[in-house]
């Protein structure tokens, strides 16, 4: 067929070094930077896949090269852990990926289908098949300036112009504010040029070949950023179809059967060694992904100019959270000290530590304890004074105004690096494409085709329906529950373990061990609960994705929404059902002495100590964030991929010079192609998502949570960076306006925090009890009297038999009468033991703070939303601004126009003798 | 001055007819649509203007012809009733404008300056001074092709292109519903074009000079719409200043300052009559404006097309909430149905009704009431169960979600819109101008510029600032602060008329008087609340724009909001405090027998009949609902036009065909001249907003409420249709995506909504005490004994000295107990009359259902909320098609461009040397 023909010559051609270079400049130039072998063509896109073994090269040679031994094993290992998300993980696909490992001639059919559909499209190929790596096809892509010119004008790019426009902050004095604190932040900020000048900014237009004298094109090679080449390659990339196989195929179905291994464009150079110029990676890998640098902020504009839009909004989302816990933090750590401070002066905890108020309390246990003095639970009531006072629920509502300040203090900032990124013309439909299927969607359906052809010839349009989706959507929703299950009995089950373990110590007869109980109950719970969160958390995220691949969802975007919302509603789950049942079930179903609750056989529901109940939340909220953020930042995100590096090199037998070595000889893509694939940013998002819960929701318990969230993200931005700038290939630049989804998420949290809060100050601390008993009962105004206001009396003659303690003369004296926390009538009214009229009026009280904060936080909330406008002020004046420059131009430029020639004429010359007024009456 | 004498020649050239055309058929055709004199360049607007009285014209003569009067007086009276709207109203503005009138000279030259800068910008003129209506000159303007060709692309005003594509609703099956229900629902559609085929859809695209090859541009002149045309000219005007002058000024300034009188353009044609041939504005008025097919939809595409977006969007929204209410109606007539079915089995009112229950009350007043039995109340316990029974709670979820289904669909229905109106690629930014400064701001600034320049001499630019807003600010403040509580004290005014009324009729010795004594009182008392209602109304609407032109916003969209702002906090204050008083204070405030609350003296605080309290919010609303519905509609909308019509036959002794005669002499835009000034959209939003809150803000206990609305919107539509199409000026069309604040402000009242009818079950109905009764006391269940239970025991001998009922044997034994509505200890126990143990208890358990109420229902909006998507499936399918299929069509282009000649050598020839490769690899 002429076909083939073409499509040999073609790759002849392609093959050929078409400039007259000499050869050893092409190999020097070639090496240096991401170029095609003439070394000036730029490589805008990767594509590699696997090479058939030609017959000539026989593996697993006894006398094989050390160097080779070297790159098989990199290789070997690196397939192992490059992390191409689906086809691994879901059997079928996996299935037909290994069938058509045996259809190599398949493949290679495909691939020059699709190179020749991509150079039809203008693009330019040179292939690299097994030079430096074995077995390893590279297909370099380089777009042309005619190909970026038209793409620019579909995907409506808005590139600067020649035209400059002064930038005014505001009135003047506005303007020298911000000049003062830009000073005064000098020291603050990244040594990158973009931070300095911000007076004058090029007017931008989407970019048109008619309008091209509009821009600056006298240096082609730079107009358009590699970012921007390599984004629009990927755009023709994802518009390229393969239609001569049965089944049209994109490059992700490509993809995704292992037709190409992997699609990336290559970094822009090396981050050290002496060949490294000055390029944006080193730049961003000196002035950004550096511990030592922690405090300055972040180059955003060089992270967008070089990743793209949507990571560097993920970057700037997390400068603008950890900026915004700045003052979080300090309030906190100032309640907290409050706290400290009138610990001395707390009357409640006096009157507990006091031994000369001599209250009898009920015994904690059945049978093995005794009565006791409530003098003895003077620590924890002096210690949950911390962080029950009057100041934790200021601090509560400050962090629910704050939530809101932040997210508003967002949208802002967002609008600003719109303005700033020349996005604000654009629209959400022209950022996202929900158009390309996944590979996993198309095989269904193909299946789907054939099964349905046998059986009907209709030529109608097939599509995964609900019915076909039924068995996943049923297993998804079994699983889901069934996790969530599992969360709830593991949390039961450290309950459990607690009460056990807590009346074995009291059972035993060492007195040491049992002075010792609670702390060693709670440590060890506390820890527990962390690692099974931790563990949990890693199945959950891995049992998330399985279930979305279930699924079959249609498009990228729906199989991301889906998996984020199913690893959300787990990952949360899992993380705060402990926190939850701390706050609000542990110690409110114990029943009263004579009736205890009892569960699983004659286990009693375990108490709170005396206040404490809100003193252990705090604990397991403390351990949990620290353990989880240490654990999971530094010993998974540092540790394991160092781990994995040292198992490599000692499988390679080869040590870290040598590697070194090895690597320096290839050319750039080569070297990306060693790096981790991006794997999106949702799991950095998903992270620091719960975190904000951990900060916002019971954040009237632990007023430390920001500090340390404020801590840890700190790190993590640095972490993060350091990941992108040196451990990953280099994402393909999406634009986005927005951080999506997430934002919603927040928002949710924001609002849900604001419940959750209220119900922790209302019913978890004594806040309300305290108040209603100073205000109503209190003989002189004060608290004092309040501890013994809280407990009602029990006539131990109503133990329940069994159940009295064997050891009722421990405290050296007969008691009639204990105490216990609870308000009931005593036993010597007309309804002994029932709730009193307290518990009642108390409980009103409670719901009414709960209405009341609820609401009138949430209306502060709404009111900030409505003061703060969303889009700032200056930056909706400079694009009114911008707007009608831009007509001014255009119509000077119709003004230049007309003297020589009527813009009609030229135009529509036909159809203008049908109106000759028109044009006599401009002649004024 | 050479300009002088260019613009005299210009308007020479202006008022001649151009072309050759014989006089008589210039007037023919002249005379019947909007046309030049030419009889073939449309009139796109009119500016009309006061002209100097010419010498020869002598006004006032004795022997005035017939004619003449009429028009001098019609004019006269037209003066008076045109809405211009705020310099009348601004003192410093209606002095400058006095002032003005002055300096006609000064106007002529502004005008003329004016209509040189039209010109300028391509526009065609021509004057019409005085010809058939004295005093009054029009200048009409056109827009030539070229002239609308470019402002259309600066617009990106998107219009059809050639290109046609098939529109597909989803799968086979939903469209043969889709096609189903469309023939079922025939007779509903108005006969009107566009409703009938929508299987095939033109691409758009914005219109483009350069790419006039894609529209079908054979009949140019109905290419633009009239509608289109008219935003455009609207647009270059907006666009042209005078700056001759020492101020600049822009089309607003000139309005402002009477340099012109108004601006308008004009309609398509007659409604009626001989001569009226088919236009739009015709088949509006026979398929839209007409009660008789008030069953029908809205020709919303028709109504787009002749009035713009933004009307258009008025209506769609007020047709989509009529017909959201139909369901919400028929489901609150079937509660109401129910309350009335089940009236004779609640047991209850069974128990108040049986005399047998001999249960003697405390009197209702000091001295003049005696005891009283509770079966004399039977009446009103069995109507109030019509509005307090369970269905009334689930008719209250229904409404919240009905509230947020609401929305979703209209955000829906509007995106669908949007698709078809090609306004999806558009932002914001496009459409909203925020650039153009009022003339009053403009005048203070003025103002301001001459102060300071005696100061000092510095040249930044000038404007408002803090500080000189600050009294005005004060100013709103305060007098914000005064009409709210005057609303506040006319409601209690109205509580001291009941209060007073009462005892003066109780003490009155007529016994037919007594007994109507509470039903006079109740009637009196909602009719007195209506009446003040609709007139503070008035007043609290002008004072609104009074406040807002005191404050000087700088834009007409920020004068726009904060008077909605305002009016919308008076209006709703003055309308729902009568109705929030009756639901949560009255009643609440009584004190207890022996301690009773005292107001003003020795008034007796009003309490609520047994169970009556809801029953006379019931009647407030409905009063209120439907008093200010007829009166406002019907009155206010129908009858005063109606009666000023009569007033100035009367005044210009002529009777309806003399004036009819009279009119028909006359050209379009001339006509047009006496129709009413568009007078924006907000106070039928407003109206339909403060309706709206009436639907969802109590329906907990009138579930006749959505019907009510739904009667008085069926009129309202076809009101207000019949009001745009006959009586105002076409309005200038303006382009919207969405109804803007008036959507936040739904928002805003749904959410308040949750809140308060959780507040209205939980606190004025007695659902909460029946459920308590019945599951916590009642022997066996049932209702039976509740009561008895809510009645408290108050002992006779406690009464305050001079309290007592002066008759106590007025039922014909002596009482030495009587029982009143309260959960208060009985006179025998240790505290008496202190809250019983209940009284906390239900309090609390009336807190804790508004809290799972509240939570519950805004939990299942949020999820209603997030289930439908904001984008029907369909039309993001289509949106994306439609991206598809531009870019599959521009690459045709390009590809059907390349053979003749290289894409890039035809832009840029001189750089296309430096790239040689490029050229040579496409040759594939």
């Amino acid at each position: 067929m002429g076909m083939e023909v073409i499509r040999r010559e073609s790759s002849m051609l392609m093959n050929l070094p078409l400039k007259s270079l000499k050869v050893d400049e092409v190999s020097k130039v070639g090496r240096q930077g991401p170029y095609f072998r003439d070394g000036l063509r730029q490589i805008d896109y990767v594509l590699t896949y696997h090479v058939q073994k030609t017959p000539t090269s026989v593996r697993r040679q006894p006398s094989r090269s050390f160097a080779r031994s070297m790159r098989d094993s990199l290789m070997r290992s690196f397939r192992r852990t490059r992390q191409t998300p689906d086809p691994q993980e879901d059997p079928e696909i996996a299935a037909q990926e290994h069938q058509s490992d045996y259809h190599e001639d398949d493949q290679n059919f495909r691939r020059e289908e699709f190179e020749e559909n991509l150079r039809e499209m203008g693009l330019e190929l040179e292939r690299d098949e097994g030079t430096t790596i074995p077995g390893m096809g590279f297909l370099k892509i380089h777009a042309p300036w005619s190909v970026l010119c038209r793409e620019a004008e579909f995907m409506k790019l808005k590139m600067p112009t020649k035209k400059m426009y002064e930038v005014k902050q505001g009135s003047n004095i506005v303007e020298k504010i911000n000049l003062f604190i830009h000073k005064v932040t000098e020291p603050l900020h990244p040594k990158v040029e973009e931070s300095k000048s911000q007076t004058a900014k090029h007017l931008s237009y989407p970019f048109s070949r008619e309008r091209q004298h509009l821009f600056d094109l006298s240096d082609r090679a730079s107009f358009f950023s590699s970012k921007t080449r390599s984004s629009i390659v990927y755009e023709v990339l994802k518009r390229t179809k393969c239609t001569r196989t049965k089944y049209i195929m994109g490059i992700t179905s490509l993809l995704g059967n292992g037709v190409y291994t992997s699609a990336y464009p290559p970094h822009d150079g090396d981050i050290d060694g002496i060949q490294a110029e000055p390029n944006d990676r080193k730049i961003l890998y000196e002035e950004w992904a550096s511990y030592s640098i922690f405090y300055k902020y972040q180059p955003i504009g060089l992270i967008r100019k070089y990743f793209g839009e949507k990571v560097a909004l993920y970057f700037a989302w997390l400068g603008v959270y950890t900026q915004m816990l700045i003052p979080a933090a300090i309030v906190g750590v100032i309640v907290f000290l409050y706290g400290c401070a009138t610990v001395d002066d707390n009357i409640p905890s006096m009157e507990i530590c006091d031994p000369r108020n001599n209250i009898t309390m009920c015994p904690l246990c059945d049978r093995a304890c005794s009565y006791w003095k409530l003098s003895t639970a003077c620590g924890t009531a002096r210690a949950s004074h911390l962080f029950d006072n009057p100041a934790t629920v200021f601090f509560s509502v400050f962090m629910a105004l704050w939530a809101t300040m932040f997210m508003e203090h967002w949208k802002r900032r967002q609008m600003r690096l719109n303005y700033i990124w020349d996005l604000t013309g654009l629209e959400e439909e022209d950022l996202i494409d929900t158009d390309h299927p996944r590979p996993d969607y198309e095989f269904r359906v193909r299946q789907k085709t054939l099964h349905k052809e046998s059986h009907s010839s209709k030529n109608e349009k097939v599509k995964l329906t609900c019915t076909d989706r039924m068995p996943a959507y049923m297993t998804v929703f079994i699983m889901m529950c069934f996790m969530i299950s599992v969360t709830f009995a593991i949390v039961f089950g450290v309950v459990l373990y607690r009460i056990s373990i807590k009346t074995a110590l009291h059972m035993s007869s060492t007195p040491t061990f049992r002075s010792n109980v609670r702390a060693t109950v709670k440590g060890t719970a506390a820890v527990i609960n962390l690692i099974i969160i931790i563990i949990m958390d890693e199945i959950y995220g891995a049992l998330a994705r399985w279930l979305t691949v279930l699924e079959v969802p249609k498009t990228d975007q729906s199989f991301e929404e889906r998996l984020i919302f199913k690893t959300f509603i787990l990952k949360f789950v899992n993380a705060f059902t402990p926190i939850v049942y701390l706050a609000f079930f542990r110690g409110r179903l114990v029943g009263r002495p004579g009736k205890y609750l009892y569960v699983v056989g004659n286990y009693r529901m375990e108490e709170c100590a005396h206040a404490g109940c809100l003193m252990e939340l705090c604990i397991q909220l403390c351990i949990t964030m620290l353990g989880k953020q240490l654990i999971q930042n530094n010993l998974f995100e540092i540790g394991i991929p160092k781990l994995k590096k040292m198992m490599r090199r000692r499988k390679t037998k080869m040590d870290a010079q040598q590697e070194e070595e090895f690597k320096k000889n290839l050319q750039r893509h080569e070297r990306d192609h060693f790096l981790g694939a991006f794997a999106g940013l949702n799991p950095e998002y998903m992270e620091m998502i719960i975190q904000f819960g951990m900060v916002t929701l019971f954040v009237a318990s632990f007023p430390l949570a920001p500090l340390f969230a404020l801590l840890n993200n700190v790190i993590e931005i640095r972490l993060d960076a350091k990941k992108f700038v040196t451990e990953l290939r280099r994402p393909p630049a999406a634009r986005a306006k927005d951080i999506g989804i997430w934002y919603n998420l927040l928002r949710g949290l924001s609002k849900v925090a604001v419940i959750v809060n209220a119900f922790v100050i209302a019913f978890t601390s004594d806040f309300i009890p305290r108040l209603f008993y100073q205000y109503m009962y209190s003989p002189d105004g004060t608290l004092h009297g309040f501890v013994n206001h809280t407990l009602s009396y029990f006539n131990v003659s109503d133990f329940q038999p069994g159940t009295a303690p064997l050891q009722p003369m421990h405290l050296g004296y007969s008691v009639d009468l204990c105490r216990y926390k609870d308000y009931r009538d005593p036993p010597w009214s007309d309804t002994p033991y029932e709730f009193s009229r307290e518990f009642w009026a108390i409980l009103a009280a409670r719901l009414a703070f709960v209405i009341i904060f609820q609401n009138a936080v949430m209306l502060m909330s709404d009111f900030i939303d409505w003061l703060i406008p969303d889009i700032p002020k200056d930056i909706s004046l400079q694009i009114h601004r911008e707007k009608a420059l831009l007509v001014d131009l255009f119509m000077k430029e119709e003004q230049g126009k007309k003297p020589p020639r009527s813009v009609q004429s030229q135009h529509s010359p036909p159809l203008a003798r049908s109106r000759p007024s028109s044009n006599t009456q401009r002649n004024t």
